[in-house]
């Protein structure tokens, strides 16, 4: 039996237009590899969004490795600032181009073949889960979170889950993920009383409220970071007003606020702070501020520990490069697998993730199918 | 021939839709009543703005009574917070109700009910000229001005000119301006750099430099007000941004600031003090602040004295109250006016100007009007 070629699967991969919520063939052409294995398939459709789940070996076996990825990728952007075809997987002076060669194809089809192969020439003593979405860049509701339902429902488990994901800002090996920060978006609208600029006191003007209230937010330092985790930031990412006329003092004016946090902090906590800080402009300067807040994910971790040893001691063997341990950079979909199994994220550079003429350095595909290998060898040795 | 009802010609000023820089018929309106009754009037319409002088009795007579307002007004804004049709001229509970009823038709219907009025009863000795404006609110550039330009190229002129603002703050005839304050606007840009709001460090964020500046202008306290003049007062009238993507640093912010100064301050001080101010900040935050500046009118007074006498005379006569003689408020066009002979401003209330269901008290319409109309009386008496 010939070993899967990974380089060769991402092309094929790549030429599937699985733009979200787009299926584009990509999970049909991973079934097909995966059964032809002995990798048992389901597909876990929800609500329109495209999920493969595919085991070898028993249900409910004493060590399962998982692998999560997607197959989903962002839209092409403008079309006509690419040099080569987005669906193409052209190769030139050693890059594949093409939308998802980096985010995150090459990751699912270096693990699929990892997996494969190894199922082929070494039948361990446990089984291989992959869950695959075709729903990660989207609101990924029904993606990787349709899957892990399906999966406790069925009595399916993952003793620990490896994310595929980018996660080498320059050079392959140099880091991995063990957590990530939480996000929280926060939207303000101060409402005062609409007026003439020239009497001032008879108006109540928003605007030095919504100054005041954005200035003490973004000066506040929240932390200086913790053991694992980077300070949390916040960023006031726009206010609007819309008055265009200078002689009127407006009646309301809107804010947003997003802040990125480390495990010093919750969505509950940041929550009451902000709503602390917005009660506390509206007294002073006598109007009204009202909030509303919509968490994306809470900060997460998995501890140092057994699984963050086994994939740095494979990727520092691979590459010579011994992995930081990182919660940097913005969410994945790990943020649902933690509260399932312990999860850490490895994957190659992902410099050019979601960008024009986004590539991948063929060579690293094959690393990446090396490490992953190497980490299944050591998992079940 | 009947009187003209200052209340009735308000509502029919009121039911046209001439926000600025629409005339919206209520120029072609007045024509046909002052034509009407004799006054002789010329459009001097100027890029595109509409304006219209009127002049009972001689060119050049010894003793001309001059009337300025204007016809436009301000925009609706939030449409759905009116409890009426802005544009309806409804009355309720002795108020008419719809933009411009106080700010400026029911003056503009005051002084010209008045004026025809008492050319047709008592016919003077001198003439009477209306120079009533289509742009007061917007830019002013072709308005009053531009009527002032052609009066003097036509030899037309005023002996002395009653402006007919709200000046009341809250009873009729409490107040009459004989001066006002400067008005100043500066438009601020800071530009930043955009980024990842995941990554701040790689980014260089307009927005916290944007809520310090606008904090620091707007809680700073000019002066505490001269002889003749409130204090000056600083109105940050709006900051937009734009982004809507809660994900991304923008790149810029812009805000716009309005400045209402009296006789310690000239457009040049202020300027200065606001490019010290946002120098200040864009040193603080590494980034730049641009900044655009525009002085509509300087500060200004026409000293108490024969004209202020006279108004002042009147309104008690029909009021029982004894007009302060103030330079509160905004700038309007006198400020063009008193550069061609002695100038006074008095109207009625002013108290809901600019703001959602504006209104005024049907009866004070008829004060007005009773109030030009022995000024007029009393100045060819």
């Amino acid at each position: 039996m010939t070993a899967i070629d990974p380089v060769d699967l991402t092309a094929r991969l790549v030429r599937c237009p699985s733009v979200t919520p787009e299926e584009g063939g990509a999970l049909v052409l991973l079934e097909a590899e995966l059964s032809a294995a002995g990798f048992e398939c389901t597909r876990v459709d929800r609500n329109g969004t495209s999920n493969l789940y595919a085991r070898w070996g028993r249900k409910g076996a004493n060590r399962t490795f998982g692998f999560n990825g997607h197959t989903d990728v962002v839209p092409v952007g403008d079309l006509d600032a690419w040099t080569v075809d987005p669906f193409g997987a052209e190769v030139k002076n050693g890059f594949m181009y093409g939308r998802g060669t980096t985010d995150m194809k090459s990751g699912v089809a270096a693990f699929a073949a990892a997996a494969i192969d190894f199922v082929r020439q070494t039948p361990p003593d446990g089984s291989i889960a992959l869950a695959i979405t075709g729903d990660e860049e989207g609101d990924a509701e029904d993606g990787t979170t349709a899957l892990l339902d399906w999966m406790a429902a069925e009595g399916e488990a993952m003793s620990v889950c490896l994310v595929g994901e980018p996660t080498c800002p320059n050079e392959m090996g140099e880091m991995m993920k063990i957590g990530r920060r939480g996000s929280l978006t926060a939207w303000f609208t101060v409402i005062g009383v609409q007026g003439h600029a020239a009497y001032p006191h008879r108006a109540n003007n928003p605007m030095p409220a919504m100054a005041r209230l954005m200035d003490r937010l973004s000066s506040h330092e929240l932390d200086q970071g913790t053991e694992h985790f980077d300070a949390s930031t916040l960023a006031v990412v726009t206010i609007d007003t819309g008055n265009a006329a200078t002689n009127v003092i407006p009646a309301q004016s809107r804010a947003t606020v997003n802040i990125r946090y480390n495990d010093l902090h919750s969505g509950q906590s940041l929550t009451e702070w902000l709503q602390a800080e917005a009660d506390k402009v509206a007294a002073e300067f006598g109007l009204q501020v009202q909030m509303k807040v919509k968490v994306s994910g809470e900060s997460f971790i998995t501890p140092p520990g057994e699984l963050s040893d086994l994939i740095a001691k494979s990727v520092e063997a691979e590459t010579g490069r011994k992995p930081v341990l990182s919660t940097s950079g913005g969410t994945s979909d790990a943020r649902f697998v933690k509260n399932h199994c312990p999860v850490v994220e490895f994957g190659l550079v992902g410099k050019t993730m979601h960008q024009v003429d986004e590539r991948v350095a063929v060579e690293q595909i094959g690393q990446l199918k090396s490490i992953y290998t190497r980490i299944l060898t050591d998992y079940f040795g």
